[in-house]
């Protein structure tokens, strides 16, 4: 059932069919452009992160209706036969164009443009969406916590409250792209090869008569270098029996060691400091303090600028579902048909027409400066954001490795302004300009084009 | 990739799997006893409504390790072999006891409690939290959503901005159970049975020339009754066009006919109200007015009380992403090991022991009249919301389909007292009391649990 959901043709809506049959029947098999842009930012972001690159080509390379895809459709009975034929046919043959993951992005800048005939461009236009939205949402949260963290570890625990199996995949991968370190859902290990992370849960404690007992039994069964959680009962208690047991294991000569605390509740700042001293008293300077809980980037700020002792921290739910801004305004827009120039005019909702790039400007020090949408064909000064990476429905360049994503990330983030990097709301007086051709081409279909 | 994820029993978090190993390690095989339950409503809930139970039994009906889900664990090189050999053979086999899909609940309730071997119920935790949260999150705003629509017809239109394929399946189907009238979401259509709606994009309208022509063009090849969308350039234009085309309709004798129109942005009141009356005068009264755009409970509300022409809304993201609370404070909690109660008792995270009934009470009505959380074998007025649902790791009841579960939620919301029904931030004044014995329960273990 929802196994099936994610590679299933059917994965769109339900219009995206409708219209497919009408240009099927109409002959309308010209070119279309289409772009994908995300239209306002949310006012609690000064720059969006661009992801889910990799897994949208993926879902373009596979698109086929398979027999029980068309035998449904048949089923609902709107839909002629010649056309169910021709479904069972289709193949994504076009191009695209993308910014690669990993670059930071601004209001109607494309980071996607799909150029193909108009049946297979507007077909794939709910599941393109519907992968990169959420890739791009959440490596833009998760990029605002790698921003304040100072070098502190960052762990996805965020798969319980994402929404359903592949929002957790997807937060995981987007998350370690935009510069976590690991990721608690094994799955997501497995599947991207995210270093994985995780200890235990008051369960484990509360199924022990006693804390002590708990810890010991975990330390011993795990038999290696582990973290223990203690604030089941009081952490301050409980930090001074991890001294003991450190104590005991060194002494037994066990090969169990314990590597770090986990405090998940409370007030983790006064906590960490108690526990800090306790420890660092009883000679466990090297064990770690790990912080979880209802963490975000602002509550990582406010812990790191008061001097809070942490070595790494967990963040889960306002991750995994960016909590303060859950969606963008993104939107996937025909810019040509048929080699003309189109546009949408519904009010609030304008577009700017034709086929664009983004150029970036960067000042002496790699800094980003300020970016420029112009027309393809265009001369414009500065670095063109978005490449070729699929030409008759094949990947034209190699696939970067997550790692290599990572790291173009982590250059990235060392050019953000100043202004740019800061949690509050506010416009970080990024400049983005629209060259005056695609003005002068807006207007001249606003004035022939109804 | 991706679609390994949903069915893979690797979806889950590192530390339910530390935790197996050592439950393993240690020999602790007694039964544990968990409840899911939602700390705290957010206050822009008056009530929740359980959802989920459907696909989080048949994650426990088929949870297994596969040959390569074992051989990524023991690439790891953190799990003992004798573990790694006994996950192979795991099976749930514990009991489920749950609300009905469908049922209102509130803060602190179980609604469902998993009675296990600890290391089954346990390694369950992050996937079944993972299942009945978003179902639960999405039932809870489309119920708000069906309450203020006065019988006007809802389509979930939110695919795009979902977080995710399974998302999307989720949100269609917590949407229809809560009362919503079709999804656009097609997959969720075959996978669900769900009625599926769907017209034609602004794309559709600009790959033509002139409005009129791709009005004409789309009625003419869908051949059937159809819906336009209207708002491209001008909607009170268009409708004059709407008028125009369906007299030619007629008089040609064609099948196709217009059935509605969709306005997608701007004023959608006013442009309701003018298109209304364009539609009335050219004798087009049967033609329905559909909207959508960042459309929620709020909008319905106030747009329908100033008497505002539709017939239909389209809900799209805020009722996907459940944008203004995009997650709930559930927990999945340990209640009871080896026969004795246990409790968490971290700051601010207090859970209340034993294995725990709802029982309901109501008025000569049928009327919600309060809840009252007792010990399973407490004696208590009011109706048990808890039902066995699984034993033995099988089915004990027929599965309920989703039309019956609509129904259930149909009568159930007609039932809600009106504090309950507001949209409004504000307490419902809805009592929920904890039996003494519970309180009493809970004060024991204070004294001898740590």
């Amino acid at each position: 059932m929802t196994r099936s959901g994610t590679a299933s043709a059917l994965m769109t809506d339900l219009y995206e069919l409708t219209m497919a049959q009408a240009y099927f029947a109409l002959g309308m098999r010209e070119t279309a452009v289409f772009e994908l842009f995300v239209r306002r930012l949310p006012r609690q972001r000064r720059f969006l992160l661009a992801a889910g690159l990799e897994q949208a080509l993926e879902y373009l390379e596979n698109l086929r209706f398979r027999p029980q895809d068309v035998a449904f459709l048949a089923s609902m009975g709107m839909f002629p036969e010649g056309f169910l034929d021709h479904l069972a046919s289709v193949r994504f043959t076009g191009s695209v164009h993308a910014m690669p993951e990993g670059t930071p992005f601004f209001a109607n800048e494309p980071i996607l443009r799909v150029t193909a005939p108009i049946l297979e461009a507007q077909l794939v236009e709910s599941r393109l969406m519907n992968i990169v939205h959420l890739q791009t949402l959440i490596a833009s949260k998760a990029a605002r916590c790698v921003l304040v963290a100072r070098g502190r570890r960052l762990v996805d625990f965020g798969m319980r409250r994402a929404h359903g199996a592949e929002a957790a995949m997807f937060a995981a991968r987007a998350a370690f792209l935009a510069g976590f370190d690991a990721t608690a859902t094994v799955e997501a290990g497995r599947a991207y090869g995210i270093p994985l992370s995780g200890t235990l849960a008051h369960s484990f404690i509360e199924a022990h008569d006693h804390e002590v007992e708990a810890f010991r039994n975990f330390v011993t069964a795990r038999g290696r270098r582990t973290s223990l959680l203690i604030d089941t009962y009081d952490s301050e208690k409980a930090a001074q029996r991890i001294v003991d047991l450190a104590r005991e294991l060194h002494a037994s000569g066990s090969p169990a060691r314990i590597q770090g605390v986990r405090i998940d509740s409370g007030d983790l700042a006064a906590q960490a400091a108690s526990v800090r001293r306790i420890l660092d008293a009883g000679g466990c300077e090297d064990v770690e303090i790990i912080l979880s809980g209802s963490l975000d980037e602002h509550r990582i700020e406010v812990m790191l600028a008061a001097g809070t002792p942490v070595e790494a921290f967990g963040i889960g739910t306002r991750l995994d579902v960016s909590s303060d801004a859950p969606a963008l305004d993104m939107a996937y827009k025909l810019q040509e048909y048929a080699g003309r120039p189109r546009r949408k005019r519904s009010t609030g909702k304008q577009t700017w027409p034709g086929r664009k790039q983004v150029f970036r400007q960067r000042d002496a020090h790699g800094q980003l400066a300020g970016d420029y949408i112009a027309l393809v064909d265009e001369p414009a000064d500065g670095e063109p954001l978005l490449e070729e990476v699929m030409r008759s429905g094949r990947r034209t360049q190699r696939t970067p490795t997550l790692s290599e994503i990572r790291e173009r990330v982590r250059l990235e983030l060392s050019h953000l302004p100043a202004s740019m990097k800061r949690l509050e709301e506010g416009d970080p007086g990024y400049p983005v300009r629209i060259s005056p051709r695609i003005e002068a081409l807006a207007a001249s279909i606003d004035v022939t084009g109804d």
